[in-house]
């Protein structure tokens, strides 16, 4: 199958030295055009197979990125993974893929072993490490919703996520708003933070009464269903028959917070409004199918794309190879997919 | 960071040659333990990183593997991706990832791309290049629930599957059986078609009615719920009165059945039993928590790299590479995770 063709045979071949073959796939530009063709022709004629890996020796582009994921429990994840996936199509760049679980220092090690394979660039979803610590890797980056502050990033934008729900709610006429999120008060930095301030400030903005419940992230969905129900029978004593919108920070909380609503006899969207976040495959089979804030994760994974793309090529015009220091931070616009939890 | 330590600057600080470091990373039997130790030692002081690639062209290990998959509409998929990349922290395999979107030329293009990295081996759920194709590739494949006649595999045992859900059915009082399977019939090479045999032998066997149904799969949920609330007003038809219970193919189809039965007034699961297969998240949100035939993803993840392992071994033991021809299938038995869909 000509896997097994070495420079010896195509020096053999072409009655020119192993050197000049080693030119023509290391500095193809020190040989004349005629020289070149005949290397050419030699490669056709022995069937010769393209070895990326003598490639990657000579000019260092591995055509590589590495990815790291935390999780498949949120579809979010999955989604953007098929979308970086994707961009194969038109980037060409294959991806090494790794699921951290929370692990630090299983990331760490991890990305150890990506450097040693000359990855070109680096995609982050996970939040373990520190932004500061990706940014020593010397390494172009780019972080999809997490803590970016040393880091180029692509997010969604939060705030105006939440608005588009929140005045979603308002329209219709809700009395009382109530967020419910995922995220652990304290984490300020991450960019879906700001689906909390967006709450808050489009309530003050309409003078909506409102309420935010936290619940801590679990990967047990029974746990999580049992917080949310209590939730639920808190947010109807407050609310005593005002109309009440609710607007949760993944639909994972949106669907459980419709089940027990539903199975309590309440009438949806006439009692309650649900919106959730991320419309994954969970919101469409909802009893009611859910409206929900959809990120649009094809222009994610492109722009993550072309960031690290951006970087890349600055870094092989300048010698030595530096690393771009000038942080991009791009920002995608969601939307809202309307269903039957909304007027 | 010592990243462009050159074998020149090993050869300078050992006073060895060049030839005796690059025998150092290629061939190291060939040089005395006291010489190896003074590279070691030598590679500490200047904070030399391992470059994968330099061992890649060495020793042709390049610890990567590809997985090729159809897509993450359907969650088992997501599922087994996960299990698989997990098992890095056992086997230390580098995974590169590809979604074949139903498109064969550019699965095959990808296959080319993977082989030109020299990938040790390949696990392909995906569908669409017959399975001869894959063994002509020449390097160790696995395939998962896809047609196997040529390669080794691993699959789920769908046709106990399919029994474990229609005794529990019939175990339950179902008098009538309905069974609802979203795969071509014309396709009885995949190995998920033995669900049907399993459905139609089981209800023989204790003389139960039954009747067969079948979507044609699609990307679209709201074409899905449309073609199944269908089947749902022909099943309560041809069901008239009688209790019944459904066994469908994926826990798509089960959950879009139970919100047709569920809005319909139906109790469930007095009237109607449903269970799905590949407990997938959709089935632990259902409206009533759905009984689902439970696939072992990380058992069938764990299999196929014990598989590829002992692929990758034999061709390593024996000159020239050859490729094993032993075909081996391997099995996993499902559970059924019972919810509330059944009594």
């Amino acid at each position: 199958m000509g896997k097994n063709v070495t420079f010896s045979d195509i020096a053999k071949y072409t009655n020119f030295s192993k050197t000049t073959i080693s030119r023509y796939f290391n500095n193809p530009d020190s040989l004349s055009d005629e020289t070149k063709q005949k290397v050419r022709d030699a490669l056709d004629a022995l069937n010769y197979h393209e070895n990326k890996v003598a490639k990657i020796l000579a000019r260092g582009k591995t055509e590589f990125i590495g990815v790291i994921a935390p999780n498949f429990f949120f579809p979010y994840y999955t989604s953007v993974l098929n979308s970086i996936l994707d961009t194969y199509r038109d980037y060409g760049y294959k991806f090494i893929v790794f699921l951290e679980n929370d692990n630090s220092e299983e990331e760490r090690k991890y990305i150890s072993e990506l450097l040693s394979y000359n990855i070109e660039g680096l995609i982050v979803l996970s939040h373990t490490l520190p932004s500061h610590e990706l940014q020593q890797l010397g390494i172009p980056a780019v972080a999809i919703e997490r803590e970016d502050e040393f880091i180029s990033s692509v997010n969604t934008n939060n705030f105006k996520g939440a608005v588009l729900a929140v005045e979603k709610l308002i329209g219709d006429g809700c009395e009382f708003l109530i967020h419910i999120n995922s995220h652990n008060p304290e984490d300020k930095k991450m960019p879906a933070y700001a689906r909390i301030y967006g709450f808050e400030e489009t309530c003050k903005k309409h003078g909506i009464p409102n309420k935010e419940f936290f619940v801590s992230l679990s990967n047990n969905h029974e746990d999580y269903f049992k917080k949310v129900s209590e939730i639920y029978s808190e947010a109807k004593e407050i609310c005593c028959g005002k109309k009440a919108g609710i607007f949760c920070s993944n639909d994972i909380i949106a669907v459980d917070f419709l089940n027990a609503a539903f199975l309590d006899g309440r009438k949806i969207p006439e009692e309650f409004e649900i919106i959730g976040f991320d419309d994954s495959p969970q919101a469409r089979q909802a009893i009611i199918p859910l409206t929900s804030v959809r990120q649009n994760t094809v222009e994610i994974a492109k722009s993550a794309m072309e960031l690290l793309v951006k970087q890349m090529d600055k870094g092989k015009r300048s010698k030595p190879k530096s690393v771009v220091t000038t942080l991009e931070h791009i920002v995608v616009e969601p939307q809202l997919a309307e269903r039957q939890t909304t007027f």
